[in-house]
């Protein structure tokens, strides 16, 4: 008998389009070496160094004999060895999210992950129990989102979103209707700050609607924060208004600290009725997923934090302000160079990553591929964060890892196609 | 509202005995740090030194500088930036298999993973489609695995195994029994070398056969070989023998590289119907999950791999020394100690990490906490590797991480315990 296999007799997540969606962006970077990629929402690289590594792997170190006095047998074997399934360096990030963020975290409520995609894996693991269970989240969303409920089988119910985040009247009437469809909503997902894919945050004012709500409905609030501390000015996490537990914080030091590092977290403090957190519920799940996040990896970014007072607000100065000024240039840009076509336009966000376009055709991935191959840019076509289902007349631009003179380049290019489209 | 959560309400691997009982285990090794552990499968630690670490850094970025003539920023980048979903690494590793392994790898068809039990959880996420699915395991069987079939939701059906390793006739007849009860039998997880917690070995035979059914009935075979090299002699793996495309392989460097990169991979060469790879399957799948491996971790074993001429054999020559008389001297003194009580028996495997030992009265945790307190030593109970259905006049023997004097002294408190017990 043949071993040969078919996706059809495998998990359903693999026939889903927003798995195969990225791997698509992915090929075509590759294909197209040469095009200008607004595609991918990675950080600045100028000032990556292999030096630093060794830099922070010895603070590191450095912290773990003289801050917590241990012997040099115990510090190697903490790098070394396995470790907590939690991880090694709860401590630090508390110390951090109360510099940055203002968020009051118990070291024993932080699983520290494989990045905030496995944070986002495992809390959606460990609340979709049966059939019934949905997460609610903002269309359009984070791809990343989408996946790890694949993965878990969870059903995303989408909420609509507007220029101020997720529409919160959409959110009460979407709990409302999803329970008349004997549906169990466990969670909403949101990202309050500069949101991927459409860098649009949430007021004041709405923040704390959001969390009465959550409180209200007794809905889990799920907040990604992943580009909170590139903007203009910042306003309170949810987590730090968050006075009744709604809220699981799901951390990414990926802008902040260093993709290559691979290290998340999730916040989960709320308290599970036999006793203990939430995040030891996440704790025992990853101890089945990855056994523990690599220390060396822990310890890199926990170095990164030590040599710099603990704030990644202060470790991401230069960052910050080549964030800023690279988004006042695309936004500029855009309007030299497609300002009188009105029928084209795009938002305006403050900070973040990202730039969305709307434009009176149609953007599909058939589109992106021309722009690749004849005109050298690219860029992501919005309806991948609709789950194929929405989205067709936008794009999202991102202005993270371009300098100037490229952001230039690849704007007019872009002008030019979406000029040749128009009648 | 309250949010206050419930586990019951969570999902259902949080209730499953099997994940807590790797809780139970950390939790009383932290209780009763003055007792000898012979419970952790840890590998041992004495060469363990954070010079390493940077070593094994440099010679990777050296690979890349001269190696693979990458210009310094794109070496730097390889380590900071988001990578490719496979990994970075995955043509040291086909050449640490062609060299340690006699395996025919092409690197296309190695997804490089957070530990061997991300691998494991990417294979089970892929095969498991619907409830008729289910995986085939020995009982006993690695709790990790048991782990991450719990997570994937699909059933572990076990079949008997003997100090050959697994049974093949009852292997054919509970995939005949499976298939009557109308389920689908998608794989069978295997370890033919000094399996945990048995360390017993499939020999030549054997291994033949098992390739033979497996082709027969269209099963996949899973091959964790994470203690191969650690015998006095070494027989081909599974995967070196298959020429079917039977055999997923799952690779661990928790024992032979360094358990804190968190570094395995899963080799998976079957074709799909469709074209391409299970490989990339699993690299879909992992993209939704962790999105890649860390560059950094996956760096510090490729240096390792490099200063070792691709061989961790060459690298582990004094590790495998080690737990050879480790392993003997374990023997020795559980003769000297417990061989004039012939009710209580032993296996004597020639390899790997563990001892098993059979008594005539209970073993459960309650002995475990009663061995820890009483007589200062820790073990584990096999219920554990049965998911607590069987094995309750057994228990495992850990013998990676001790000195002669505490293996001594262990066996001595270990032998008082069981003296005491018997009539």
């Amino acid at each position: 008998m043949s071993t040969q296999l078919n996706v059809e007799a495998l998990h359903g997540s693999l026939a889903d389009p927003a798995i195969s969606s990225m791997n698509l962006l992915n090929e075509l970077i590759d294909e197209y070496p040469a095009a200008i990629s607004m595609a991918a929402g990675r950080p600045y690289e100028e000032f990556f160094d292999v030096r630093l590594i060794h830099d922070y792997l010895d603070a590191y170190c450095e912290h773990l004999r003289h801050g917590r006095k241990l012997a040099e047998t115990a510090v190697t074997r903490t790098l070394f060895q396995y470790g907590a399934t939690k991880g090694v360096i709860a401590e630090l990030i508390a110390r951090n999210l109360a510099e940055d963020e203002g968020i009051d975290a118990a070291p024993e409520s932080v699983v520290v992950t494989v990045g905030c995609q496995e944070a986002m894996f495992l809390v959606l693991r460990a609340l979709r129990a049966d059939d019934r269970d949905v997460l609610l989240a903002p269309a359009p969303t984070y791809v990343g989102l989408t996946g790890a409920a694949l993965l878990t089988d969870i059903p995303v119910w989408p909420v609509r979103s507007d220029e101020n985040g997720i529409d919160l009247d959409d959110l009460t009437h979407q709990v409302k209707l999803a329970r008349e469809a004997g549906k169990r909503v466990r969670a909403c997902y949101v990202t309050p700050d500069f949101a991927n894919p459409t860098a649009t945050s949430m007021d004041l004012p709405s923040r704390h609607r959001l969390l009465d709500i959550a409180q209200d409905h007794g809905i889990l609030l799920l907040e990604d924060n992943a580009y909170g501390l590139f903007g203009s000015e910042r306003l309170p996490s949810l987590k730090s208004l968050d006075r009744s537990e709604s809220v699981v914080y799901l951390g990414s030091f990926a802008k902040t600290g260093m993709p290559g590092a691979r290290v998340g977290y999730a916040v989960a403090d709320q308290q599970m009725a036999g006793g203990g957190l939430l995040a030891d519920q996440l704790s025992k799940l990853k101890g089945m997923l990855t056994v523990n996040t690599s220390p060396i990896a822990q310890a890199v970014i926990a170095g990164k934090l030590l040599l710099n007072d603990f704030s990644l607000t202060k470790a991401n100065t230069r960052e910050i302000a080549i964030y800023q000024r690279n988004l006042r240039l695309t936004l500029s840009e855009l309007d030299r160079r497609l300002g009188p076509h009105t029928e084209v336009t795009w938002n305006t966000p403050t900070g973040g990553f990202f730039v969305t376009i709307t434009v009176p055709f149609v953007v599909d991935d058939e589109l992106l591929e021309h722009a690749a191959r004849d005109h050298g840019v690219l860029f992501t076509p919005m309806h991948h964060f609709y789950g194929g289902k929405g989205g067709f007349h936008q794009l999202r631009l991102s202005i993270s890892l371009l300098t100037p003179e490229l952001i230039q380049e690849g704007v007019t290019r872009l002008a030019a196609l979406i000029i040749g489209r128009l009648h």
